[in-house]
């Protein structure tokens, strides 16, 4: 719901584990959260329905789920039907599963509407940690982004200065999980793997599956995940 | 048709003048060129039916026209049904035709389509003459995109370093018409109008049909535009 006293900010929302963490530091403080979740062609819409769920649980004044689609220009495991998912084992420099220029244009699109809703905080919830080989989740890239959607707008021509919140970006897991739960996030909502089933099930055996796994167990809390299959089989 | 001894570029074409132009201006320097038309939920398709038209007569290697419905944000003339397209009389400061963040989201899309065909260079017809009032017109503005495009891509980060060229930029409308004449454009394929009719014919009277029309004059070239009705009336 909308809550006329607060600012206004957009947050990017996946439907997975770290945007979900995002929403609830961007709430945390005290903006009205406008959450955008972006269609792109990824493999699977079990991620999408996490959104529409977070979105819902964690009370966003509004939700929107825009189209792209960049399996028109493919390039990437999550974009490419004919290109495998890697297994967490296979994982040696950028990773297949980098969709090129996709945090720039969800980032774009973010922009598209906090410029219509007037509002002057965007957040995302890239890491650099665990996505280390992703070009567009480093913390260059986003200031440059962040400069660059400073020329771009009729609100940055009148003065207003847009900031680009990416509270993650430097975070192991094991620190984002532990945010997340301070802050009541209820990452059952969520959904990480790369290739779940239409029921939101993991696969187990991924890198988004590994990593996630890993976050739990570092930090010491119990992994309530849905794997289709008993993780790694 | 793909031509592999010429290196390849990604032109944005919208189906207009300039865009055509830009298209020929890629072609006469050497480029295997890639269009790419955007559509946006633009209030008619006849500029689209355009840029086809084009595309084919000016033997791009390939053309792709993306959807992604900027109507779910509105703010502007050309995306909300509800705002009037104000005539050349009306227009002071930042035109309502202005789409919140469209040249920044054409731009992305085209980065990411230049990442998955190897492609170095990028061309925009954006003019910071006629559209003044655009924030996303301005060479800062192309800079500063430039400047993000080359952290955000795994090609940057390979050492590639991706050019935005914006041909167009500081040129009146009558250079950039004398300019195409010379290269071989044919005008009559183009659609400037913001509110054409599915034939394709102008209104006449908005901003766009206004600066096309000057333009011809200065020009001193008979402006061949078909027009719904006598124009200015």
């Amino acid at each position: 719901m909308t809550d006329s006293t607060k600012a206004k900010a957009v947050v990017l929302l996946s439907g997975g584990l770290d945007s979900a963490t995002t929403l609830a530091i961007a709430k945390d403080r005290q903006f009205d959260c406008y959450a955008l979740s972006i269609d792109y062609g990824q493999r699977h819409t079990a991620e999408l329905d996490a959104a529409r769920r977070i979105a819902d649980a964690m009370n966003a004044a509004g939700h929107k789920i825009i189209t792209v689609d960049l399996t028109a220009f493919g390039g990437s495991a999550l974009t490419d039907a004919s290109i495998a998912v890697p297994t967490a084992s296979e994982n040696t420099g950028i990773p297949i599963t980098y969709v090129p220029a996709r945090n720039t244009i969800m980032l774009s699109l973010a922009l598209a509407w906090s410029e219509t809703l007037q509002c002057r905080d965007l957040f995302t919830g890239v890491n650099a940690v665990d996505y280390s080989g992703y070009p567009d989740c480093r913390p260059e890239f986003i200031r440059a982004f962040e400069a660059m959607a400073n020329l771009a707008t009729k609100a940055a021509i009148e003065g207003d200065t847009l900031t680009i919140h990416a509270p993650l970006i430097d975070l192991p897991k094991k620190d984002i999980i532990l945010t997340g739960l301070a802050l009541g996030v209820d990452y059952n909502l969520t959904v990480s793997c790369y290739q779940a089933d239409a029921a939101g099930r993991a696969c187990g055996v991924c890198d988004a599956c590994h990593i996630r796994r890993k976050g739990f167990t570092d930090a010491g809390v119990a992994d309530q995940t849905r794997y289709r299959s008993e993780p790694g089989t």
